[in-house]
């Protein structure tokens, strides 16, 4: 690997992690204080969720900062990025979530890992998956393809924050993010039963927002 | 009709459609999740909502991101647009709002479509309705007119954030959103009866606001 | 009057009119949905406020936008203004505020005016006005000196919102919506008597806050 | 001292008063207003602490707004500042949060000084400390060090906002905060037998966070 892969590597692992750490840790904080209403804390945990993303964007997007597979891989349909670059970031994605969740658990004085009993699916969640994620995709690419790269970071922040609530799934969008929810039994916890419809439901929605994409900027005018 | 009237009729539908799905899901949502608060359910409604107009206008505003018929019969009247693209645009926000309702309802594991008993209106409200939209016009041409493009996004999203809580009617204050919300009985709808009523005051406060703008900015400097 | 300071004029009373129906709206909202929670009600009307100043200063700012009688003062003490002007703008802003107050109560169906009852004071409290004032002229005019002007509205917006929090009066910090919140006797609203040490104290406030930012920025870097 | 030191040192005295008095102000209020939900009066604090940081780094930057001995530290480790500055920082920086506590005390009527009872410590909260502070000098220097400054106070009170929530510890991250916080016996109080093991991990992180900047971004970019 070359020392600029090694570090856009590093800055997807690190950046997943603590994404991952502050959807799981504040899903626990949220439930613990606020015990009497789960919006109240669905309200916690989607502010803190909106609020980090706009700081590790900001702060990584120089170096990488999509802290998805299915970013990633749109970045790669899209001629963005190449196979290798591809797959390296999407295995520190991947690492970086599992490392997230371990450090939630054990700031929480949790077990490291703890497997989710918490059963999500059904046709109206596998529907918001998939409107999640074309959302995530248009918003994301809908910036970059018109050199608003600056912004990327504010309009993340935003939809995800707005996403936990119009969709029914609370919209994980995420396979990396998704796969890491399964080892902390607490709020933000998924069944790993769950996880394959969810993470098919990512897939779909991502081709059809890039699709969409493509539709609304033939070319890109990236800065 | 030409290729970019084509991509901005389709950023107009899916700009749209994602605005009336994350005010009604976000409306049904925090119904369920915080039955015992009605201002929590407003708060939950309001901050997805501001949110989510963050993200949609940053990533869609190189294409077309005015997802309101107000907004866009302003853009004709101060001659930045024919009137067959607002006839296009409108027909698209239409549509929008209507698809947006759909995919909402069905998210949400309801019927895809139910009509609102949710009686609206009054003098207090329709005052509320003819305000909400004159500071709409205000804020968006306010800026437009002066080259602030680029923080369009956010002054719209603060504005529709607070305008939820300092006008009685809630600010739908856009007849394409007012129009879709009577198709689903939950939280955010509006019953049928009440919907013209609630669209007259809004053009009353658009054409206000147009010449509130015209007042304040005679001169566009645009970038 | 040049047509200059007719435009400007026009932008402060619609501003501050705006800002006082966001100020006072949203506390009638707030009272009313959230009646068992005051920390709730004052969350929902810090939130507001802050994001309708946000929108208010990003769209008119170009024109004018300072809403404040002490903000528009230590600009005359700055030499950033004549004092016509600076009467004018402040006769405009206390015009703004009372307009704001009667449309705020006529959209919730209350009288146009009724005179607050809501004792308010204290030594705490005025300390509180001292504080809130003084810090709102260093983060204007920090801003300013430096030419961060884009940016004034974000930081005014997250003052006032932390503000609301962090003095014991909920920062008024304002001549011009302070007498405004005389005439409305719901949770925004301020008793008559309470009036002047508020005002005064806002006044001490503004002038340390500008002796701070002419120690802090000697020179002004005005874009 | 030179006039530019004397400046620098009086911004950050001056912000982290500010800062201080936000984060125990809007706690004390947040206790007093929202008794029956401590998850609330998190929300309500983390907002508040969130939203003074955008306010005051926006306009305090230009002279210098770190507010936290270990992010004055990491800058003097970076060689951006030489040792004289870093120690005159770091006493206004102590002298700052000293003052801010008791003018918060003052504010809300109780004494200006009354040491805080609230142990807080364990593992679970020690590593939330180092992972706060790690992940703020992340935030910070990887968008400095890759020329974003005009956007750091927006990761900054973005990335505080979480942090309250995804570390148990609610994330001091600031030894100079940290020890004002002694000095109350409200709801963001800690007691001085704690201090000390908070105060080793917030520099444990921050020496792991900077080591992780240089390996991001090993050449600055700064502008």
């Amino acid at each position: 690997m070359t020392t600029t892969l090694v570090r856009r590597a590093t800055a997807e692992l690190v950046g997943t992690a603590f994404l991952v750490a502050a959807v799981v840790g504040s899903g626990i904080a949220a439930q613990r204080l606020s015990p009497d209403d789960t919006g109240l804390q669905l309200l916690e945990n989607s502010l803190a969720t909106g609020a980090v993303l706009v700081a590790l964007i900001l702060a990584l997007q120089p170096v990488s900062a999509s802290f998805n597979p299915v970013v990633t891989l749109v970045e790669r349909v899209l001629g963005r990025i190449d196979s290798v670059t591809t797959g390296v970031l999407v295995v520190a994605q991947l690492a970086g979530g599992l490392a997230g969740v371990v450090v939630a658990n054990l700031m929480f004085d949790l077990d490291a890992v703890s497997v989710s009993t918490h059963e999500r699916g059904g046709s109206g969640q596998l529907l918001g998956e998939v409107v999640a994620t074309l959302g995530l995709v248009l918003v994301v690419f809908g910036s970059l393809r018109s050199a608003r790269i600056e912004t990327v970071a504010f309009a993340v922040g935003g939809y995800i924050t707005a996403a936990y609530w119009f969709t029914s799934s609370t919209s994980f969008a995420n396979p990396a993010v998704t796969v890491a929810r399964m080892l902390s039994d607490t709020f933000a916890g998924i069944d790993p039963a769950s996880v394959p419809a969810f993470v098919l439901m990512q897939l779909v929605g991502g081709a059809i927002g890039a699709a969409l994409v493509l539709l609304l900027h033939p070319t890109p005018q990236e800065a």
